[in-house]
């Protein structure tokens, strides 16, 4: 996933933004509602003011990591007021998720292999 | 992964700290020697200064995020130094990773589920 059809990276502009790293551990009782209401949540999200792009990834033993990233904390703010009001965060809270943690952070650097020589490990 | 054992989750302390995000799309060629150097870099970034943690997933499709966590950018550059003096960088980038995107953020919040009612989608 992305914000725009790069494969499985986020094609975003140069720092400053945001990220959003949401580290979870599903139930095991989740399923096809899942899935559909998750991919139904990032398409809607793509919709908001200052959202960037999103990267996410899943193993096979329910742990996930989804990355997503927006322009300033005003745009999170605002996103998270709708993901309430829609009521997927109780959702997910008490239904899909066994455990997750949510970090904010400001990307202030970044490097791409595509762009830059640089780096591979920082 | 995690620095402390707790399953897919690192354990933190309170924000600020520092998050390096790596995603990757590795080369169709990696084996069994791409996980054993990862391993082996897991374990020497635990020794270090101002390593706080790290969580990692992979698909089955050649996608990976791995998110480490770090006190302060002077632990990050330490960090980079180290791994730039043994050549892993050079090895990840020219043979393991077709494509790469690292972004280093500041994490400024966080919540989780077990110690917060708050949050779920941010």
């Amino acid at each position: 996933m992305s914000g725009a059809s790069e494969g499985p990276f986020a094609k975003l502009p140069e720092p400053p933004y945001y990220a959003v790293i949401f580290t979870s551990l599903r139930t095991e009782r989740e399923g096809v509602e899942y899935g559909r209401v998750a991919d139904a949540l990032v398409e809607l999200a793509r919709d908001q003011p200052g959202f960037l792009g999103v990267e996410s990834v899943r193993d096979g033993e329910r742990v996930g990591i989804t990355v997503s990233y927006w322009r300033d904390e005003a745009s999170i703010a605002a996103w998270k007021r709708l993901a309430v009001h829609l009521g997927a965060q109780r959702a997910g809270r008490e239904r899909w998720y066994e455990h997750y943690e949510l970090r904010v952070a400001r990307v202030e650097r970044a490097y791409s292999s595509v762009t830059s020589p640089r780096a591979g490990l920082e």
